[in-house]
């Protein structure tokens, strides 16, 4: 519990860090330092002698911790949707006799429209999408990339990374895992996996901020050999050589593009010192204390919406589901009345369990505000029933 | 003459400002207001309630007035590679008979790294790069995308934007034009010159800050038949309805990708209010008289470094660049004595002229360090000599 490491929005329960992490307390002046000492005196000279050029590797390395990676083997930048779609193109590229891009329904759709635009412009491959319960069955020989999110963004329903990583392996297939509800969520063991690529977003469970970078992990076993469509010139192997003709960098490096966001990954920073100090099997049994301590308090009060998530914690992430035919209007009458998660098309109502920040008291205080709002039908009131731009 | 809005580095004459444009004075506070009022106290709310979403198109607009793009033509987001890849994806895809991207030696690495990769990719296009020189003898029937920078990195050579898109659309092809050593450097006459798509950067001449969004450009009359390769959620028509196929926003919105680096658009906002009160033609008279003076007082003293910038400066951008044997070295003598440009492989010492913050001053200041540097022979030390990762 590590609640006093951030700035909470004031008398709010906060359940959305499955969608934006709060601000870590130091993250404001490590923003400003990075403006005011290296930007506003070093300028171009930050670049070395502040250490922004490295950064998305040290950074990289950090978030490697969590998920399971080897030391140098993330990189940091771009959003995770440019980074889903070049590692899509890097895992084709090297199974270019096989043309199937095999996914779930369960994914988010970014991943899904940006594997599609790849397949429209190679022209020869296809995105096909299966149940997620499909998905083991369904790989084949056919099949050149499975590309999956562990955790679903509605549900919270967790593939199985390792089992479903074995048998993409013994089809011959090579594999993406997007990691947007994973990392930070629970322990991801991307080596111990065996997985060949994988990506994620730092905003989410991670507490880097809006619009924090995304970040790509290539396996060592495919560092010098996996290529990055996008031929960014801080993915050259010396990029200050200005040379005309692209030679990729080392290893996981060679994944990074364009100049990196110096001042998102200042806050990025300052976010994993926090996660420096945290222990994730230890974060994990407590998002399952709290998740269940959840789900029993709202089932129990409120009869009309319905569990969508998984019952069995170990096949579900760090958040909890409900669908609800009256979602929306229900989502803004417990923003209205101090409890926030999210909606998500068509009926589900989202709640992000992060153990940093929450407490059992913070879970009692939420089960029973969706009570007073369920049981009083307190979002049956037009105000609620019109939609914003973002939900 | 606005050099009371920006925190330039202590004691230096500063002409890198074509590298990283230095601090504006009230940016450090915008980001702080963002990260605290917003982040700390809205959280996810601050996607609708501090208009979040809203600011790639937003900041659009303000850098399109100084592009001469139309209302609602300009997106912010993601870096300039990514960008340029997307862009010329784009117009390749709308000649889908032709094969070729022509463009110059003379474009930066990264643009040329990116139209590679993608061309190897898609397997039957192909890159060609010539001489800047010989780019209108070489626009044929073959080339589908023209894509070029406006202005050299290295040298500040200027092509002729209106003549060498006119002659691409004789020749049945498109241009994507990367502006990023012209925005905030020259006018710069999209709309008028009849440019297809155009992209640039917004940490050198805008001030944006280090890492900062690059931007794209889509011709209005291009804008809903264009389509992107990176059919990122934000550039879905309804992103929150969680579709599961792509469907493109109406106009330049499409070329939005991934969730965009809030952060580092609050300080792209408050260095863009500096430049809603510039006009930029009186900005060019400036930058021409600067540079003319420097050009003049460097090569009365200095007969051993030769301009390689046009002599013209309606053929140049807002640069001077001279070449010298060893111009690592004199480079790292001249920051060491106050006077901050940069250098370019093989041997060019690159000065950005950039009249928001430089005075006649500060230009003789300048070039009186550089006649001591290359008199004194100040350069010829083994302290200089040493590069480092980024120069």
């Amino acid at each position: 519990m590590m609640k006093e490491r951030f700035i909470l929005p004031d008398g709010l329960v906060y359940l959305d860090g499955n969608s934006l992490g709060p601000l870590p307390r130091g993250a404001a002046a490590r923003v400003g330092t990075t403006m005011e000492l290296e930007w506003g005196r070093l300028a171009i000279a930050g670049w070395n002698r502040a250490g922004w050029i490295g950064q998305p590797m040290a950074l990289g390395d950090r978030i490697g911790r969590l998920i399971g990676a080897e030391p140098g083997s993330v990189s940091v930048g771009d959003t995770l949707s440019v980074k889903v779609f070049q590692l899509v193109a890097a895992a084709l590229a090297m199974r270019p006799e096989r043309k199937v891009v095999l996914s779930d329904s369960g994914n988010f759709p970014s991943d899904l429209y940006m594997a599609d635009g790849l397949a429209e412009a190679l022209g020869d491959v296809q995105l096909v999408v299966v149940e997620p319960e499909e998905i083991a069955g369904r790989i084949g020989p056919d099949v050149a990339v499975l590309m999956l999110t562990e955790v679903d963004y509605r549900t919270g329903r967790k593939h199985d990374m390792a089992a479903l990583t074995r048998a993409a392996h013994e089809a011959g297939a090579l594999t993406v895992w997007d990691l947007a509800h994973s990392a930070g969520a629970l322990p991801v063991e991307l080596a111990g996996a065996g997985a060949d690529f994988a990506c994620g977003c730092t905003y989410k469970y991670l507490n880097g901020g809006p619009g924090a970078p995304g970040f790509a992990y290539v396996a060592p076993r495919h560092a010098d050999t996996a290529r990055t469509i996008l031929q960014g010139w801080l993915g050259h192997a010396e990029p200050f050589a200005f040379e005309p003709g692209y030679r990729p960098a080392a290893g996981a490096e060679r994944m990074r593009v364009g100049t990196p966001p110096i001042l998102q990954m200042a806050a990025l920073e300052a976010a994993l010192d926090i996660w420096d100090e945290v222990d994730v099997s230890e974060l994990r049994a407590r998002s399952i204390v709290l998740s269940e301590r959840f789900i029993a308090a709202v089932e129990s009060a409120c009869p009309d919406i319905a569990l969508v998530s998984p019952r069995d914690p170990e096949a579900r992430g760090s958040q909890v589901s409900f669908r609800f035919e009256h979602g929306y209007a229900a989502m803004q009458a417990l923003i209205a009345h101090g409890v926030v998660g999210d909606f998500r098309a068509p009926d589900i109502m989202r709640f992000g369990i992060t153990p940093l920040y929450l407490s059992e008291e913070d879970i009692d205080v939420a089960a029973g505000v969706i009570a007073k709002v369920m049981t009083e039908r307190l979002w049956d009131d037009p105000a609620y029933a019109t939609r914003s731009a973002v939900t």
